[in-house]
């Protein structure tokens, strides 16, 4: 379907972040499982709630844009949470798993930060200010996701990891 | 392969790297074609210079943390570069692809920056001072490269598309 106006592209890239979100709702319970940190396992669990919302948020995006929204597979979310899976496939020393765990999972908040920053600049730039409020929400809580995993690695998790290569 | 020490884990993520940005440098001249706005045009041709550049920094960042880096598909960049493919096979009005490539390339950077950030936080723990460096040119370059499509997007091209929907 061609993009013939800015309000074709909105609804694209929320029907992209609706199979984004949708994904990630299956992906992040496996995460959680596979993560040996309890602070790890908690962020992916607190998340994972987070997440729902998120979903839930979207479709009142999609009432206040008021035009359809079609249904996508979101290509990169699904090689996003592909890598997730490897990871955990090859498993390995736990320390080693959970930092390779937080960095594909700061990818994925990434992917949406950039994702919803669109989603909202676009639904401003054409007056839906209902939906870019919405969106802005979802965007600040993708941002301290993010941040949380950044201090889980560099807060003990990195350190733990090379004091145990170098004691071997 | 199992993950069984950080060095393993930093090893992969430059593995990852490596194939990201090889995937980058074929899909950026497709991307640069497609785009409308002379500006956009040369944004992407800048980027697909500075992405060789990436490419062979990543080469010395190899060298520099003296581990076998393993040979890897990015499975997540494989999944970004086809959603920019699905546009351009879309088509339509050219400020509306325009502001939908911005989004992909948005996407790209940011998996990038995501991803070279948990790359150089990985070899300074280590203490891979000099890859550190590296990674880090790297990543100042992918952020100003998302922080230029941004202006592209907010410094007129937006305008001007709700302004031709309105006329319509």
């Amino acid at each position: 379907m061609p993009l013939t106006s800015l309000e074709d592209v909105l609804a694209e890239q929320i029907g992209d972040l609706r199979s984004a979100e949708d994904q990630l709702i299956e992906a992040l319970p496996k995460m959680a499982r596979a993560a040996s940190t309890a602070e790890l396992r908690e962020a992916f669990e607190n998340h994972l709630e987070e997440t729902r919302g998120h979903a839930e948020r979207l479709r009142s995006v999609a009432g206040a844009i008021g035009t359809q929204v079609p249904t996508e597979t979101c290509e990169a979310m699904k090689g996003l949470i592909k890598e997730g899976e490897e990871i955990i496939q090859e498993g390995g020393d736990p320390v080693a798993v959970d930092v390779a765990l937080i960095a594909a999972a700061q990818r994925v908040e990434h992917y949406e930060i950039a994702a919803y920053g669109t989603a909202r600049e676009l639904a401003k730039e054409l007056g839906h200010d209902d939906a870019a409020g919405l969106l802005d929400e979802t965007l600040d809580e993708e941002s301290a996701a993010d941040t949380l995993l950044s201090k889980i690695a560099t807060g003990g998790l990195l350190k733990s990891g090379v004091n145990a290569q170098a004691s071997r």
